[in-house]
């Protein structure tokens, strides 16, 4: 890389997706700035922010003189892109179909169920009191960890983190559903692996500085 | 490429997310074999295929003597970087956050949605009725191809394709997006753009050879 970037993260203490990015920014040492966009006062939903994100989602980041970037897997495949190292995805194709497979798994089959959007449409137009919104909630972090599970505990590939012994996107995407998950107190029994995993992340210096909690903007515990 | 490799695709007639894979062996003219998977029989929760695919979802690629791969987008980056030529992802960086965003947009903040498996929730523990379901179909359809065509519509490297005049990533998850839309017959208006570049898709002999209607198991028009 000729020069290091000058990027700018719209992001949200809470949101799992801004949490990938930020440990990504983190482990590839890479400085950004962030703007606060207050999703529980609905500025995800302001004209000004749907002009840089057309679908209201967190985060977006901004490369100075280039256009916006959405979607945090997106995001994560540019940052690799644009400082490949400390690689995040192996060297090989066959290894980087499966931590995108499992990636994918996580950031596309299980936490767009239940994003802010999917709460807003559930309660207001299907009926959902807060029991109902748990449940739900309930139903798709247990399928899609439970499915994650199976797959960490028996694949070979497996090692101290998602693929073999090095941290890598992998894992970004395991901490951050975990991560939300904890934010709303729910919880997922008998996933040894992905516990033992996700404990392993919570120890390294760039999942900690990425936390929730520790963001602009979350509630003093 | 040394040598073509051997693929087997495990795949239902009707999912969005094998069409996409076919689009891509189509345009990238890798040779497949398929084994059918009859969703609608419930097989993709048979104790056989959830050891290929744990999350129970189509489709998953195999390729002779590796592990399988499951996930429509790692798919399609495995078999960009396996066969890359024609490239559906452009070549520089940010070209390429761009069409793995849109992809992204539609891959895994639309359809996941309204995948058998969330409908099955649905109408078993939130008591959905047909209408109730078709409802939320159209609610997602619209949410994710309004906010793909405010983006093509307004966006400088939208050209005959969603990125530029070379079809690509982007037009693969576009239109299969649309492909499933039209065969649970939802209507989305006022997208001109997208409808534009669908067509464009349709026209293509790739896309033609991987319409649902034509796959084994598909019912006869």
């Amino acid at each position: 890389m000729a020069a290091v970037p000058a990027l700018n993260l719209y992001a949200f203490w809470r949101t799992s997706a801004t949490f990938r990015v930020r440990v990504a920014l983190n482990l590839k040492n890479l400085p950004v700035t962030e703007t606060f966009i207050n999703m529980d006062a609905g500025e995800q939903r302001s004209e000004a922010y749907l002009k840089i994100n057309p679908l209201g989602g967190l985060p977006t980041l901004v490369e100075a003189g280039h256009p916006p970037i959405t979607q945090s897997l997106a995001i994560l495949e540019f940052l690799e892109e644009t400082q490949p190292l400390p690689a995040l995805l192996p060297a090989d194709r066959h290894g980087r179909a499966r931590v995108r497979s499992l990636c994918n798994m996580l950031a596309a089959d299980t936490h767009p169920l239940i994003t802010p959007r999917v709460k807003k449409y559930l309660t207001t137009e299907a009926g959902f009191d807060d029991a109902a919104w748990r449940r739900w909630q309930t139903q798709w972090f247990t399928t899609g960890l439970a499915a994650v599970e199976q797959r960490l505990s028996t694949e070979a590939q497996t090692g101290l983190y998602c693929h073999g012994d090095t941290v890598g996107m992998a894992d970004i995407c395991l901490a951050s559903v975990v991560a939300v998950m904890r934010v709303f107190k729910i919880e997922v029994h008998n996933i040894p692996t992905v516990d033992a995993i996700v404990a392993r992340c919570s120890a390294l210096d760039a999942f900690v500085r990425a936390e929730p909690a520790r963001q602009v903007g979350a509630p003093v515990q």
